[in-house]
């Protein structure tokens, strides 16, 4: 077990300058390179590191290849644009280095396989930070499904619904990749914040996996709409072509027969949600509504044909997992109400034991191939596409790696000291 | 104008006699003609109309086909299993009497295309009684939309989301006919009460169309659990291999670019809900949670990066439909909340004008299509299938007819007095 680690971040906009802020909060991470291909950022990321840690020598790079060649790394964390993911996480694995990615889709099957072949080449593990797998509900939901709680599941939903038309219209001047992508794609680009928690709760690559889906996308009108709003329509930006649509739903079949409903939802009014579902054989949990019903723990009203709801909030504190109380006791700490501290440190905590990590390689590949496996089908009007095994049949026989400190489900193999 | 009609009501099960006691609360309308296969059903509700309308001498049938010859017949109303509907809608057109059929899925396209065929070689108007397009909730949506609240319409979600369980499992003691089709058939078998007033929504037949659907079930687990549950292992229930999936999500795509998401699901525990859920460029609504947002009108919290949900219950009076404001002052009747009323009173009154149902063969046809091709697409692995144009063009350029008393949307041509 090292003492202390020295990471590299590859991609520095606002989410690698945030996540990277937050490593430098913990005294064991030593953030000793910086990258990214506009060199303002370089140099606002090396004044974060000297304000807040001056001990760290940091330096800065343009080039990722350059950067994960240096002997002294132990990991790589890449925050860059979504098409980069894959790519600079294989580069840091075929140079001995941890790979953590940030969340996003794949371009492409062969891109999924591509960070497949690399762990298996060279053994060293590939982490997607997906921060919403430690999310205090879905923690508490993945408690409860390995309980059994809600009986045996049938069937999940779960969604990216967030209004970002400002964001992405904006996108072009933020240097923002999101821009291109929903003007030249179509499909769910952004499906991990939902499907995360989801894989975690059916055990895809662990004795199940998604064998096949189904997308459709609406027309696309609300990234239109809102840049004749904003910006009036003469400008430039309200006379651009989006070919994302609005609303992308994607069916997933899974080997066991369970569903799943995923929403891509970026570019209408709402407020936000990751609109997660839960349906099992004796109870489900919904996001929306913030509400869950378990067969025979309800309340059932004198003469009602129907028992009422039980709100999810409230009941929070007696549902949470072992490893959101262990960390409220700790203290909380990081972005999005704690979720984003967990997942670095449960790929800190690896790197530093030399174990796997708790999200591998093989769910990377799965979870990011729903992007490009989703574009396919929506071009083929709604055509059913095959989800590769990428684990190449070790599904079968493969279930939670008992040595991870941090893994999902630690605390059922008693792992906690 | 008639004074009075005479109907019949083919079907005396639990739903049929309950339509029909509430058209024998109504003066002018005659239910002088019964019919069902059971003869004790028949008996039955030859009692109730003796007690509720001793005035009327009424007749039983034990064949349709006997019923709908009487000359005297202004009207038929089928209240029979869901694969009798169209034969029997059918052969009351052939007779030159209006047919009015509950709600239900079609078992093939043809059974479709014969219900339009038929009302096109006589003239004589079909309607599906969904009640739902005249819940209060659904017409004060309608209303909305037709205002273009929401601005342009992008997606719809909508289910039948019910726990049938102790219904569907104890069917066969019960003569009910769910029995059977949980047991045989694989698809959205009941997709109307939500996808009615969605299609009204969005002028399905009325210069929009469904074009194609793909359909996804879960695997068939609830109705088995249920039964080991209350029966026991050992009973016969309990050894029943049931075909419907627990969870069937359609999607489906329309010809002006708008997705909807439609969801069966009555094999597991929940709380009723019909889902709906409308999703325009410039507000939402949705069902579940009880909750909406209007671009400009929600509050906006100091400091937060949203705006914050309105509560569409509390909203509803300022929101109601017209029709259902006339219908408050008139006094609420009928079950369900007032939708089997002012469904029933669409129907008849149309018959007493002798102008079209507001809800005509065409929509009855493609609404009920949604069943077979649903099969269809789960039995080939959710591959796309395309919806027939039950209208042969006509669609292009029909538009809502301004002379229904009850159109749904009546009040925007000024109809009420």
């Amino acid at each position: 077990m090292k003492d202390k680690i020295r990471v590299g971040y590859v991609g520095l906009g606002g989410r690698g300058k945030g996540q990277m802020s937050l490593s430098l909060e913990m005294d064991d991470i030593e953030v000793v390179a910086v990258c990214d291909v506009y060199d303002d950022r370089v140099r606002e990321a090396l004044d974060i590191i000297r304000q807040k840690r001056p001990e760290i020598e940091a330096q800065g790079y343009a080039d990722y290849r350059e950067l994960v060649k240096r002997p002294d790394l132990d990991a790589v964390v890449v925050t860059s644009s979504w098409q980069m993911h894959a790519r600079i996480a294989e580069a840091a694995m075929r140079a001995g280095k941890y790979a953590a990615m940030e969340v996003g889709g794949a371009s492409s099957v062969e891109e999924c396989w591509r960070l497949v072949r690399a762990y298996e080449e060279t053994g060293v593990p590939c982490m997607m930070l997906e921060n919403c797998c430690y999310g205090r509900e879905e923690l508490a939901l993945l408690d409860m499904v390995k309980k059994n709680t809600f009986g045996e599941l049938i069937h999940l939903d779960g969604a990216y619904a967030h209004d970002l038309r400002d964001e992405i219209t904006g996108g072009l001047i933020r240097r923002h990749y999101r821009f291109r992508n929903f003007q030249r794609r179509n499909g769910d680009l952004y499906p991990t914040h939902a499907l995360g928690p989801i894989a975690n709760m059916l055990n895809i690559n662990r004795g199940n996996r998604f064998t096949m889906l189904t997308s459709m996308a609406s027309k696309s009108r609300g990234l239109h709409d809102f840049a004749v709003q904003k910006y009036g329509v003469d400008h430039e930006y309200a006379k651009i072509n989006w070919n994302e649509g609005d609303i992308v739903t994607t069916l997933i079949k899974c080997a066991n027969g369970e569903t799943i409903r995923l929403r891509h939802d970026d570019c209408l009014t709402r407020i936000y949600s990751r609109e997660l579902c839960v349906r099992g054989v004796r109870g489900m949990y919904q996001e929306d509504g913030d509400r869950y019903l378990i067969e025979g723990e309800n309340p059932w009203p004198e003469g009602s044909w129907e028992p009422k709801w039980m709100k999810f909030s409230e009941d929070l504190p007696k549902r949470d997992h072992p490893l959101w109380k262990w960390f409220q006791q700790a203290g909380v700490k990081g972005g999005h109400g704690g979720m984003d501290f967990l997942v670095q440190r449960a790929f800190f905590e690896a790197v530093k034991a030399g174990t796997q990590t708790p999200i591998d390689v093989y769910d990377a590949a799965a979870w990011m191939s729903i992007t490009t496996l989703s574009e396919q089908s929506v071009a083929m009007g709604s055509l059913p596409v095959p989800v590769p095994d990428f684990t190449n049949g070790l599904w079968l026989d493969r279930g939670p790696d008992p040595k991870s400190r941090y893994a999902l489900d630690a605390v059922h193999y008693d792992l906690f000291d």
